[in-house]
């Protein structure tokens, strides 16, 4: 296995030398770390070693590739040790993952915040194989898993050679069509149904995912799971997300400010929310202007019914991030200073600005 | 809030001087990324500021200590600015969480993996305030709730001024001796207590937990909640840890993974275990020495009947480190190099070697 950085040529700027240099040392930690595991890491400078690019096919500067047998898996996460050294872990892994008693399959129903598939084969012949081909062009990002066991099969209304999809928080599966798939089919079906209406970010890809906007911008709700109020908010999101699943223009970013806390406060600054709370809001990814749902009464969250309505004026345009613009200038006591910092960094989204609001 | 940094004096040794530095950069991205909540930060060194020090009460080199109020916080986690912001952002939140409807109760039920108490109060009250008093000394290590609703009282069969202390992953809670409780009446019970039959090692406390060893050793097992097999493991363990609930002298300490990636491999190393699998074995926090059960046969993972007799054989002292240290040498491989290695972190256990072994 070996993993390309592909990254800018050395800048001028002071600031963007030292992010360059604290990359350099997060794959240094992440190379240390997995010494034993037989991974190479180097680095392709988008300028001088601009024809390796090319022939490699490297496109987005700041991307890790990752060449595994005659794959290339991209990483565009948090560029951080931890999220590295894990995803890496991940992609060393089985693609496929086999259950086979009842207890591995109650881990598999507990897994909801992950698209996965699941597929009963008679055993390891030629639909399982184009199933597990399929997998690998998804892993480590989407989970696949295989059982050759009936009871199993039974349990989840498999019939032989059947594959169900698991949408995150869903409570059932959709069936692909057919029996005996071909591994495009697969695949076919998985671009088509991976967005999600409502979809946790994960650090592994939280890039990925805020450049995946519905026209310029995201529904983003801020709950943290471990909290009473962040676990009541996230059930009526869940409520609301099963009963709207159908809606292709809906997809809702769940951030639980606790899987990112050196990004909280940031996101607390630009967004002008108390994140100690459950919020829920729009966000343009352009300029980072927002606007959100009112909760400050602590005692009454949403009902399933309120949040559905917002949502509605929100894909309508009813509620959006610019009608309340100049009021905002008069009223709420935005730092036009920061307001105009924020626009600096049109070019990537929200998430990827920690470094440069320090 | 003041957090306060107590370290060794600049170390002539190449390896530790870069650590402290790493340390200090960590401290200055926690501050960096909290610099909106009013928080000082400093740091101590036990040499040139040993007045300082003696006066504060600063004792144990590389902890972070807090000063909140009136209170002192010592931090002896692992020193990264993702758990150290974690950490200082739950220190800001209040000690004592209101459980008010049916929807909180339910994510106060789901929290297995942390201890937990809960009061039932008529409102602010002495006896409420007794409780708080008691949580501010805990937190945020141990998790403090109250309730003045009834219909949340009754569910949790909690009497007026009664409070109910629940392990992790047990069943039933602990009900306290006596109802109308004084401040001192709880820590002392929660004294008594803290050290669960089965606990999960935390990023945020690792040390602390690791050094609360039972007369040298750890009965340490690894298993990934995620993975199917992992999570089938956990499950048998914690019907062991339901069953022995009351033998003082059993206290698993159980490590996923998935919490530790940049630890993973150096276990694997250590301790020359595959951390793809579920593991449990017996670890000399003195000298990293460890022996592990068999648990090879990947289709059979060890019954509840099973863990316990081993785990009886390992607290008669039976299965243990020493008794296979000729046989090891001779037959598994063990390269001496790395056994000595090991030896020479007697003074901190395993967990904190990491930036060590590189």
């Amino acid at each position: 296995m070996l993993c390309l950085l592909y990254h800018e040529p050395q800048p001028a700027h002071k600031g963007r030398q030292k992010q360059l240099q604290m990359t350099e040392l997060v794959l240094e930690l992440t190379a240390q770390v997995l010494e034993d595991k037989d991974i190479g890491f180097g680095m392709v400078d988008s300028q001088k070693d601009a024809k390796v690019a090319k022939k490699l096919g490297l496109e987005e500067e700041g991307s890790l590739y990752i060449f595994k047998d005659d794959r290339v898996i991209e990483f565009d996460g948090e560029f951080s040790a931890d999220t590295l050294v894990e995803f890496l872990l991940d992609v060393l892994e089985d693609p496929v993952e086999l259950i086979s008693n009842p207890m591995e399959l109650r881990a598999f129903e507990r897994m909801e915040e992950d698209i996965r598939l699941i597929g009963y084969f008679k055993g390891e012949d030629s639909y399982y194989k184009a199933f597990q081909e399929a997998s690998e062009r998804f892993q480590p990002y989407i989970k696949f898993f295989a059982t050759f066991d009936k009871a199993t099969a039974k349990h989840l209304s498999l019939k032989m050679n059947e594959v169900n999809f698991y949408e995150p928080f869903m409570e059932e599966p959709a069936i692909l069509p057919g029996r005996q798939l071909s591994e495009m089919e697969i695949v076919e079906f998985v671009h088509q149904h991976k967005r999600a209406t409502l979809r946790k970010l994960r650090a592994e890809d939280m890039f990925e995912t805020w450049e995946d906007n519905l026209d310029g911008i995201h529904i983003v709700a801020f709950a943290e799971e471990e909290d009473p109020d962040g676990y009541e908010f996230l059930e009526i999101l869940k409520d609301v997300a099963r009963d709207n699943t159908n809606n292709p223009e809906l997809s809702i970013v769940w951030i639980d400010p606790d899987d990112f806390p050196l990004l909280t406060t940031y996101w607390e600054k630009t967004f002008k929310v108390n994140l100690f709370k459950p919020q829920i809001g729009v966000v343009n990814v352009t300029d980072a202007d927002s606007v959100w749902l009112d909760m400050s009464n602590d005692e009454d969250l949403p009902t399933a019914e309120e949040l559905e309505d917002w949502i509605e004026d929100v894909l309508s345009g009813k509620v959006n991030t610019e009608d309340d613009d100049d009021v905002k200038d008069d009223y709420d006591g935005v730092d036009r200073e920061d307001r105009h910092h924020g626009d600096d960094h049109e070019d990537h989204g929200d998430c990827d600005d920690h470094d440069d609001s320090d």
